[in-house]
Protein backbone atom coordinates (compact mmCIF):
# COMPACT_ATOMS: atom_id res chain seq x y z
CA UNK A 1 0.00 0.00 0.00
CA UNK A 2 1.49 3.61 -0.74
CA UNK A 3 0.06 5.79 1.39
CA UNK A 4 0.80 8.74 -0.42
CA UNK A 5 -1.48 7.45 -3.87
CA UNK A 6 -3.46 5.42 -1.98
CA UNK A 7 -2.94 2.96 -4.79
CA UNK A 8 -1.93 -0.70 -4.06
CA UNK A 9 0.73 -2.68 -5.45
CA UNK A 10 -0.27 -4.73 -8.55
CA UNK A 11 2.09 -7.25 -7.52
CA UNK A 12 3.85 -7.11 -10.76
CA UNK A 13 7.92 -6.00 -10.07
CA UNK A 14 8.71 -2.54 -10.38
CA UNK A 15 11.89 -2.27 -12.72
CA UNK A 16 13.59 -0.54 -10.12
CA UNK A 17 12.07 -1.18 -7.07
CA UNK A 18 14.94 0.40 -5.22
CA UNK A 19 14.05 3.98 -6.73
CA UNK A 20 11.83 6.58 -4.10
CA UNK A 21 8.87 6.86 -5.81
CA UNK A 22 7.44 10.16 -6.23
CA UNK A 23 3.90 10.67 -5.14
CA UNK A 24 3.24 13.53 -7.44
CA UNK A 25 4.19 12.26 -10.57
CA UNK A 26 2.35 8.92 -9.97
CA UNK A 27 -1.08 11.58 -9.41
CA UNK A 28 -0.14 13.08 -12.88
CA UNK A 29 0.34 9.77 -14.22
CA UNK A 30 -2.97 7.97 -13.20
CA UNK A 31 -4.92 11.28 -13.85
CA UNK A 32 -3.61 11.13 -17.71
CA UNK A 33 -4.69 7.47 -17.68
CA UNK A 34 -7.97 8.29 -17.27
CA UNK A 35 -8.20 11.72 -18.51
CA UNK A 36 -7.37 10.01 -21.74
CA UNK A 37 -10.19 7.47 -20.67
CA UNK A 38 -12.94 9.84 -20.08
CA UNK A 39 -11.97 11.37 -23.22
CA UNK A 40 -13.24 8.10 -25.50
CA UNK A 41 -9.95 6.51 -26.23
CA UNK A 42 -10.81 2.98 -25.82
CA UNK A 43 -8.30 0.99 -23.14
CA UNK A 44 -6.35 -0.66 -26.38
CA UNK A 45 -6.23 2.80 -27.65
CA UNK A 46 -4.14 4.31 -24.66
CA UNK A 47 -0.44 3.98 -25.01
CA UNK A 48 2.17 4.84 -23.00
CA UNK A 49 3.25 7.30 -25.33
CA UNK A 50 0.19 9.44 -25.05
CA UNK A 51 -0.08 8.67 -21.31
CA UNK A 52 3.64 10.71 -20.80
CA UNK A 53 2.79 13.49 -23.37
CA UNK A 54 -0.76 13.93 -21.63
CA UNK A 55 1.17 14.02 -17.84
CA UNK A 56 4.02 15.77 -19.19
CA UNK A 57 6.26 12.89 -18.18
CA UNK A 58 9.00 10.73 -19.92
CA UNK A 59 7.89 7.21 -20.83
CA UNK A 60 11.17 5.98 -18.79
CA UNK A 61 9.63 8.05 -15.90
CA UNK A 62 6.51 5.62 -16.70
CA UNK A 63 8.72 2.72 -17.12
CA UNK A 64 10.33 3.22 -14.02
CA UNK A 65 6.85 3.02 -11.68
CA UNK A 66 4.98 0.32 -14.41
CA UNK A 67 6.53 -2.48 -15.75
CA UNK A 68 3.84 -2.06 -18.54
CA UNK A 69 0.39 -0.76 -20.12
CA UNK A 70 -1.76 -3.17 -18.25
CA UNK A 71 -0.40 -2.51 -14.56
CA UNK A 72 -0.68 1.24 -15.09
CA UNK A 73 -3.88 0.50 -16.60
CA UNK A 74 -5.22 -1.70 -13.73
CA UNK A 75 -3.36 0.67 -11.29
CA UNK A 76 -5.84 3.43 -12.41
CA UNK A 77 -8.77 1.60 -11.94
CA UNK A 78 -7.54 0.87 -8.76
CA UNK A 79 -6.92 4.12 -7.86
CA UNK A 80 -11.01 5.37 -8.19
CA UNK A 81 -11.47 2.58 -5.46
CA UNK A 82 -10.70 3.57 -1.86
CA UNK A 83 -8.97 1.72 0.12
CA UNK A 84 -10.64 -1.60 2.21
CA UNK A 85 -12.01 -0.01 5.09
CA UNK A 86 -11.14 -1.20 9.09
CA UNK A 87 -14.42 -2.56 9.75
CA UNK A 88 -15.93 -2.57 13.41
CA UNK A 89 -17.20 -6.01 12.76
CA UNK A 90 -20.06 -4.78 15.36
CA UNK A 91 -23.23 -4.27 12.83
CA UNK A 92 -23.44 -6.04 9.53
CA UNK A 93 -25.53 -2.74 8.60
CA UNK A 94 -22.63 -0.64 9.43
CA UNK A 95 -20.42 -2.45 8.05
CA UNK A 96 -21.98 -2.65 4.38
CA UNK A 97 -22.05 1.13 4.27
CA UNK A 98 -18.31 1.32 4.84
CA UNK A 99 -17.69 -0.93 2.05
CA UNK A 100 -20.09 0.50 -0.22
CA UNK A 101 -18.80 3.75 0.57
CA UNK A 102 -14.53 2.78 -0.01
CA UNK A 103 -15.80 1.66 -3.62
CA UNK A 104 -15.47 4.85 -4.82
CA UNK A 105 -12.22 7.23 -3.72
CA UNK A 106 -12.38 11.13 -4.87
CA UNK A 107 -10.35 10.32 -7.58
CA UNK A 108 -13.22 7.44 -8.81
CA UNK A 109 -15.88 9.96 -8.21
CA UNK A 110 -14.03 12.59 -10.64
CA UNK A 111 -13.67 9.86 -12.90
CA UNK A 112 -16.54 7.54 -12.38
CA UNK A 113 -17.53 7.48 -15.75
CA UNK A 114 -14.74 5.59 -17.32
CA UNK A 115 -15.37 2.28 -15.20
CA UNK A 116 -18.24 1.20 -16.66
CA UNK A 117 -16.49 1.96 -20.27
CA UNK A 118 -12.98 -0.06 -19.63
CA UNK A 119 -15.38 -2.76 -17.62
CA UNK A 120 -16.36 -4.45 -20.86
CA UNK A 121 -12.66 -4.32 -22.55
CA UNK A 122 -11.21 -5.69 -19.15
CA UNK A 123 -13.05 -8.66 -19.41
CA UNK A 124 -12.31 -9.46 -22.61
CA UNK A 125 -8.77 -9.68 -22.46
CA UNK A 126 -7.68 -12.56 -20.52
CA UNK A 127 -4.81 -10.89 -18.96
CA UNK A 128 -6.33 -7.31 -17.80
CA UNK A 129 -9.10 -9.47 -16.86
CA UNK A 130 -7.07 -11.47 -14.49
CA UNK A 131 -5.26 -8.30 -13.53
CA UNK A 132 -9.18 -6.70 -12.59
CA UNK A 133 -10.10 -9.69 -10.68
CA UNK A 134 -7.18 -9.17 -8.53
CA UNK A 135 -8.67 -5.69 -7.54
CA UNK A 136 -12.43 -6.76 -7.45
CA UNK A 137 -12.17 -9.72 -6.03
CA UNK A 138 -11.07 -9.30 -2.23
CA UNK A 139 -13.48 -6.14 -1.86
CA UNK A 140 -16.36 -9.23 -3.39
CA UNK A 141 -14.46 -11.38 -0.72
CA UNK A 142 -15.35 -9.18 2.40
CA UNK A 143 -18.73 -8.08 1.40
CA UNK A 144 -19.23 -12.01 0.93
CA UNK A 145 -18.00 -12.49 4.56
CA UNK A 146 -19.91 -9.21 5.96
CA UNK A 147 -22.85 -11.45 4.60
CA UNK A 148 -22.20 -15.13 5.79
CA UNK A 149 -21.65 -13.06 9.49
CA UNK A 150 -24.95 -11.59 9.39
CA UNK A 151 -26.10 -14.51 8.64
CA UNK A 152 -24.63 -16.67 10.81
CA UNK A 153 -25.35 -13.75 13.38
CA UNK A 154 -29.52 -14.07 13.00
CA UNK A 155 -29.21 -10.76 11.33
CA UNK A 156 -29.46 -11.61 7.65
CA UNK A 157 -32.13 -14.11 6.02
CA UNK A 158 -30.69 -17.51 6.48
CA UNK A 159 -31.93 -17.94 2.80
CA UNK A 160 -29.89 -14.84 1.15
CA UNK A 161 -28.44 -15.45 -1.97
CA UNK A 162 -25.02 -14.19 -1.12
CA UNK A 163 -24.03 -13.46 -5.19
CA UNK A 164 -26.73 -11.84 -6.01
CA UNK A 165 -26.32 -9.36 -2.88
CA UNK A 166 -22.84 -8.08 -3.96
CA UNK A 167 -24.57 -7.50 -7.49
CA UNK A 168 -27.19 -5.35 -5.32
CA UNK A 169 -24.79 -3.54 -3.53
CA UNK A 170 -21.95 -2.59 -6.39
CA UNK A 171 -24.64 -2.97 -9.67
CA UNK A 172 -26.55 0.72 -8.25
CA UNK A 173 -23.18 2.10 -6.71
CA UNK A 174 -22.01 1.88 -10.53
CA UNK A 175 -25.40 3.46 -11.91
CA UNK A 176 -25.35 6.12 -9.02
CA UNK A 177 -21.55 6.88 -10.22
CA UNK A 178 -22.74 7.12 -13.80
CA UNK A 179 -25.88 9.40 -13.93
CA UNK A 180 -24.87 11.13 -10.96
CA UNK A 181 -27.88 12.72 -9.36
CA UNK A 182 -30.77 10.55 -11.28
CA UNK A 183 -31.73 9.62 -7.65
CA UNK A 184 -32.22 12.74 -6.46
CA UNK A 185 -30.08 11.65 -3.66
CA UNK A 186 -26.55 12.69 -2.80
CA UNK A 187 -23.38 11.07 -3.56
CA UNK A 188 -22.27 11.04 0.63
CA UNK A 189 -25.49 9.78 1.14
CA UNK A 190 -26.25 7.04 -1.44
CA UNK A 191 -24.13 4.33 0.57
CA UNK A 192 -26.43 4.45 3.59
CA UNK A 193 -29.88 4.46 1.78
CA UNK A 194 -28.62 1.82 -0.43
CA UNK A 195 -27.53 -0.68 1.91
CA UNK A 196 -30.98 0.28 4.38
CA UNK A 197 -33.15 -0.25 1.24
CA UNK A 198 -31.69 -3.74 0.71
CA UNK A 199 -31.95 -4.82 4.26
CA UNK A 200 -35.27 -3.72 4.54
CA UNK A 201 -37.25 -4.88 1.25
CA UNK A 202 -39.57 -2.68 -0.62
CA UNK A 203 -42.48 -5.11 0.72
CA UNK A 204 -44.72 -3.59 2.94
CA UNK B 1 -42.92 -0.03 -34.13
CA UNK B 2 -40.97 -2.08 -36.49
CA UNK B 3 -42.13 -5.63 -35.68
CA UNK B 4 -39.77 -7.38 -37.91
CA UNK B 5 -36.64 -6.11 -35.91
CA UNK B 6 -38.11 -5.02 -32.80
CA UNK B 7 -37.21 -1.52 -32.81
CA UNK B 8 -39.22 1.39 -32.27
CA UNK B 9 -38.91 4.21 -34.34
CA UNK B 10 -36.10 6.75 -33.30
CA UNK B 11 -39.11 9.91 -34.22
CA UNK B 12 -36.37 11.09 -36.73
CA UNK B 13 -37.65 11.75 -40.33
CA UNK B 14 -36.38 8.59 -42.43
CA UNK B 15 -34.93 10.41 -45.51
CA UNK B 16 -37.81 7.95 -47.67
CA UNK B 17 -40.33 7.24 -45.38
CA UNK B 18 -42.42 5.76 -48.37
CA UNK B 19 -39.65 2.95 -49.32
CA UNK B 20 -40.57 0.07 -47.75
CA UNK B 21 -37.75 -1.26 -44.87
CA UNK B 22 -35.49 -4.37 -45.61
CA UNK B 23 -36.16 -5.90 -42.03
CA UNK B 24 -32.94 -8.42 -42.99
CA UNK B 25 -30.72 -5.27 -44.27
CA UNK B 26 -31.62 -3.43 -40.91
CA UNK B 27 -30.88 -6.38 -38.97
CA UNK B 28 -27.52 -6.48 -40.51
CA UNK B 29 -26.78 -2.84 -39.98
CA UNK B 30 -27.68 -3.10 -36.36
CA UNK B 31 -25.57 -5.98 -35.81
CA UNK B 32 -22.42 -4.03 -37.61
CA UNK B 33 -22.93 -1.48 -35.62
CA UNK B 34 -22.83 -3.31 -32.41
CA UNK B 35 -20.20 -5.44 -33.68
CA UNK B 36 -17.29 -2.76 -33.92
CA UNK B 37 -18.32 -1.24 -30.60
CA UNK B 38 -18.14 -5.10 -29.22
CA UNK B 39 -14.89 -4.90 -30.88
CA UNK B 40 -13.86 -1.71 -28.72
CA UNK B 41 -14.14 1.03 -31.24
CA UNK B 42 -15.76 3.99 -29.35
CA UNK B 43 -19.16 5.52 -30.42
CA UNK B 44 -17.23 8.46 -31.71
CA UNK B 45 -15.00 6.50 -33.98
CA UNK B 46 -18.05 4.44 -35.55
CA UNK B 47 -18.16 6.03 -39.10
CA UNK B 48 -21.75 5.46 -41.42
CA UNK B 49 -18.27 4.34 -43.84
CA UNK B 50 -17.25 1.42 -41.30
CA UNK B 51 -20.53 0.17 -40.71
CA UNK B 52 -21.88 -0.13 -44.15
CA UNK B 53 -18.10 -1.84 -44.81
CA UNK B 54 -19.38 -4.27 -41.75
CA UNK B 55 -22.67 -5.20 -42.93
CA UNK B 56 -22.44 -5.24 -46.55
CA UNK B 57 -24.31 -2.88 -48.04
CA UNK B 58 -23.68 0.17 -49.19
CA UNK B 59 -23.70 3.63 -47.62
CA UNK B 60 -26.96 4.65 -49.50
CA UNK B 61 -28.86 1.66 -47.56
CA UNK B 62 -28.25 3.44 -44.69
CA UNK B 63 -29.36 6.76 -45.12
CA UNK B 64 -32.31 5.89 -46.48
CA UNK B 65 -32.63 4.04 -42.66
CA UNK B 66 -31.49 6.45 -40.55
CA UNK B 67 -30.99 10.53 -40.99
CA UNK B 68 -27.52 10.35 -39.22
CA UNK B 69 -25.13 8.36 -37.04
CA UNK B 70 -26.38 9.80 -33.91
CA UNK B 71 -30.32 7.85 -34.88
CA UNK B 72 -28.42 4.80 -35.90
CA UNK B 73 -26.29 4.90 -32.31
CA UNK B 74 -29.54 4.89 -30.29
CA UNK B 75 -31.22 2.55 -32.61
CA UNK B 76 -28.88 0.07 -32.14
CA UNK B 77 -29.04 0.51 -28.47
CA UNK B 78 -32.45 0.30 -28.64
CA UNK B 79 -32.17 -3.10 -30.21
CA UNK B 80 -30.17 -4.13 -27.58
CA UNK B 81 -33.43 -3.86 -25.32
CA UNK B 82 -36.61 -5.88 -25.65
CA UNK B 83 -40.32 -4.23 -26.13
CA UNK B 84 -41.41 -2.65 -23.47
CA UNK B 85 -44.22 -5.52 -21.93
CA UNK B 86 -47.96 -5.72 -21.81
CA UNK B 87 -48.35 -5.97 -18.18
CA UNK B 88 -51.06 -7.69 -16.55
CA UNK B 89 -51.42 -5.13 -13.85
CA UNK B 90 -52.54 -7.00 -11.01
CA UNK B 91 -49.38 -8.07 -8.62
CA UNK B 92 -46.47 -5.62 -8.03
CA UNK B 93 -44.21 -8.48 -8.27
CA UNK B 94 -45.47 -10.02 -11.31
CA UNK B 95 -44.85 -6.66 -12.96
CA UNK B 96 -41.82 -6.15 -12.36
CA UNK B 97 -40.27 -9.04 -13.12
CA UNK B 98 -41.77 -8.39 -16.91
CA UNK B 99 -40.18 -5.56 -16.58
CA UNK B 100 -36.76 -6.58 -15.51
CA UNK B 101 -36.78 -9.49 -18.33
CA UNK B 102 -37.97 -7.10 -21.23
CA UNK B 103 -34.86 -4.62 -20.54
CA UNK B 104 -32.91 -6.83 -22.65
CA UNK B 105 -33.75 -8.48 -25.78
CA UNK B 106 -31.70 -11.50 -27.17
CA UNK B 107 -29.37 -9.48 -29.56
CA UNK B 108 -28.90 -7.24 -25.89
CA UNK B 109 -28.09 -10.92 -24.73
CA UNK B 110 -25.26 -11.55 -27.31
CA UNK B 111 -23.91 -7.50 -27.19
CA UNK B 112 -24.51 -6.56 -23.57
CA UNK B 113 -21.50 -5.64 -22.65
CA UNK B 114 -21.23 -2.97 -25.12
CA UNK B 115 -23.96 -1.09 -23.33
CA UNK B 116 -22.00 0.15 -20.25
CA UNK B 117 -19.04 1.01 -22.37
CA UNK B 118 -21.51 3.24 -24.17
CA UNK B 119 -23.41 5.08 -21.67
CA UNK B 120 -20.28 7.41 -20.58
CA UNK B 121 -20.38 8.34 -24.14
CA UNK B 122 -24.33 9.01 -24.85
CA UNK B 123 -24.19 11.19 -21.45
CA UNK B 124 -21.46 13.25 -22.51
CA UNK B 125 -22.48 13.88 -26.01
CA UNK B 126 -25.61 16.26 -25.46
CA UNK B 127 -27.34 15.16 -28.46
CA UNK B 128 -26.69 11.41 -27.99
CA UNK B 129 -27.71 12.07 -24.16
CA UNK B 130 -31.37 13.67 -25.38
CA UNK B 131 -31.81 10.44 -27.60
CA UNK B 132 -30.83 8.01 -24.91
CA UNK B 133 -33.14 9.46 -22.93
CA UNK B 134 -35.96 8.85 -25.00
CA UNK B 135 -35.34 4.84 -24.94
CA UNK B 136 -34.40 4.81 -21.32
CA UNK B 137 -37.05 7.40 -19.52
CA UNK B 138 -40.12 5.52 -21.03
CA UNK B 139 -38.85 2.70 -19.58
CA UNK B 140 -37.97 3.45 -16.42
CA UNK B 141 -41.32 5.58 -16.03
CA UNK B 142 -43.50 2.74 -16.34
CA UNK B 143 -40.98 0.91 -13.47
CA UNK B 144 -42.01 4.37 -11.44
CA UNK B 145 -45.59 3.56 -12.46
CA UNK B 146 -45.87 0.24 -11.01
CA UNK B 147 -43.61 0.99 -7.90
CA UNK B 148 -46.30 3.37 -7.27
CA UNK B 149 -49.44 1.42 -7.72
CA UNK B 150 -47.50 -0.70 -5.17
CA UNK B 151 -47.12 2.09 -2.49
CA UNK B 152 -50.96 3.03 -2.74
CA UNK B 153 -52.47 -0.82 -2.71
CA UNK B 154 -50.01 -0.97 0.03
CA UNK B 155 -47.87 -3.84 -1.02
CA UNK B 156 -45.02 -1.39 -1.11
CA UNK B 157 -43.58 0.13 1.57
CA UNK B 158 -45.15 3.84 1.87
CA UNK B 159 -41.67 5.44 2.39
CA UNK B 160 -40.02 3.68 -0.43
CA UNK B 161 -37.77 5.83 -2.38
CA UNK B 162 -39.00 5.30 -6.11
CA UNK B 163 -35.70 6.32 -7.57
CA UNK B 164 -33.27 4.59 -5.75
CA UNK B 165 -35.69 0.91 -6.17
CA UNK B 166 -35.36 1.85 -10.23
CA UNK B 167 -31.47 2.13 -10.07
CA UNK B 168 -31.95 -1.35 -7.49
CA UNK B 169 -33.73 -2.96 -10.21
CA UNK B 170 -31.23 -1.75 -13.68
CA UNK B 171 -28.27 -1.63 -11.97
CA UNK B 172 -27.58 -5.23 -10.91
CA UNK B 173 -29.56 -6.38 -14.54
CA UNK B 174 -26.16 -4.06 -16.14
CA UNK B 175 -23.71 -6.13 -13.97
CA UNK B 176 -25.19 -9.43 -14.79
CA UNK B 177 -25.28 -8.79 -18.35
CA UNK B 178 -21.60 -7.69 -18.15
CA UNK B 179 -20.39 -10.51 -15.86
CA UNK B 180 -22.58 -12.97 -17.02
CA UNK B 181 -22.61 -16.23 -14.75
CA UNK B 182 -20.90 -14.20 -12.12
CA UNK B 183 -24.03 -14.83 -9.50
CA UNK B 184 -24.03 -18.26 -10.26
CA UNK B 185 -28.05 -17.43 -11.60
CA UNK B 186 -28.90 -17.98 -14.97
CA UNK B 187 -29.85 -15.10 -16.95
CA UNK B 188 -33.47 -16.82 -17.35
CA UNK B 189 -34.18 -16.93 -13.62
CA UNK B 190 -32.16 -13.53 -13.16
CA UNK B 191 -34.78 -11.18 -13.40
CA UNK B 192 -37.23 -13.05 -10.38
CA UNK B 193 -34.18 -13.72 -8.09
CA UNK B 194 -33.77 -10.00 -8.11
CA UNK B 195 -37.10 -8.84 -8.06
CA UNK B 196 -37.78 -11.20 -4.80
CA UNK B 197 -34.68 -10.13 -3.05
CA UNK B 198 -35.90 -6.61 -3.71
CA UNK B 199 -38.91 -7.32 -2.27
CA UNK B 200 -38.51 -9.16 0.78
CA UNK B 201 -35.12 -7.51 2.04
CA UNK B 202 -31.74 -9.06 3.18
CA UNK B 203 -32.72 -8.74 6.80
CA UNK B 204 -33.82 -11.37 9.10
Amino acid sequence: MNAMTGTISTGQERKAPGRPRNAQADEAILDAVLTLLSDGQSASAVSIESVAAKAGVGKATIYRRWPNKEALLIDAVRSMKGPIPELAGESVREDLIAMVTANRSSRGREFGKVTACLLPELIKDEELSRMHQAVIEPRREVMRQILRRGIAAGELRADLNIELTVLMLSGPSMMQGLFGTVTGIPDADFPEALVDALLRGAAA
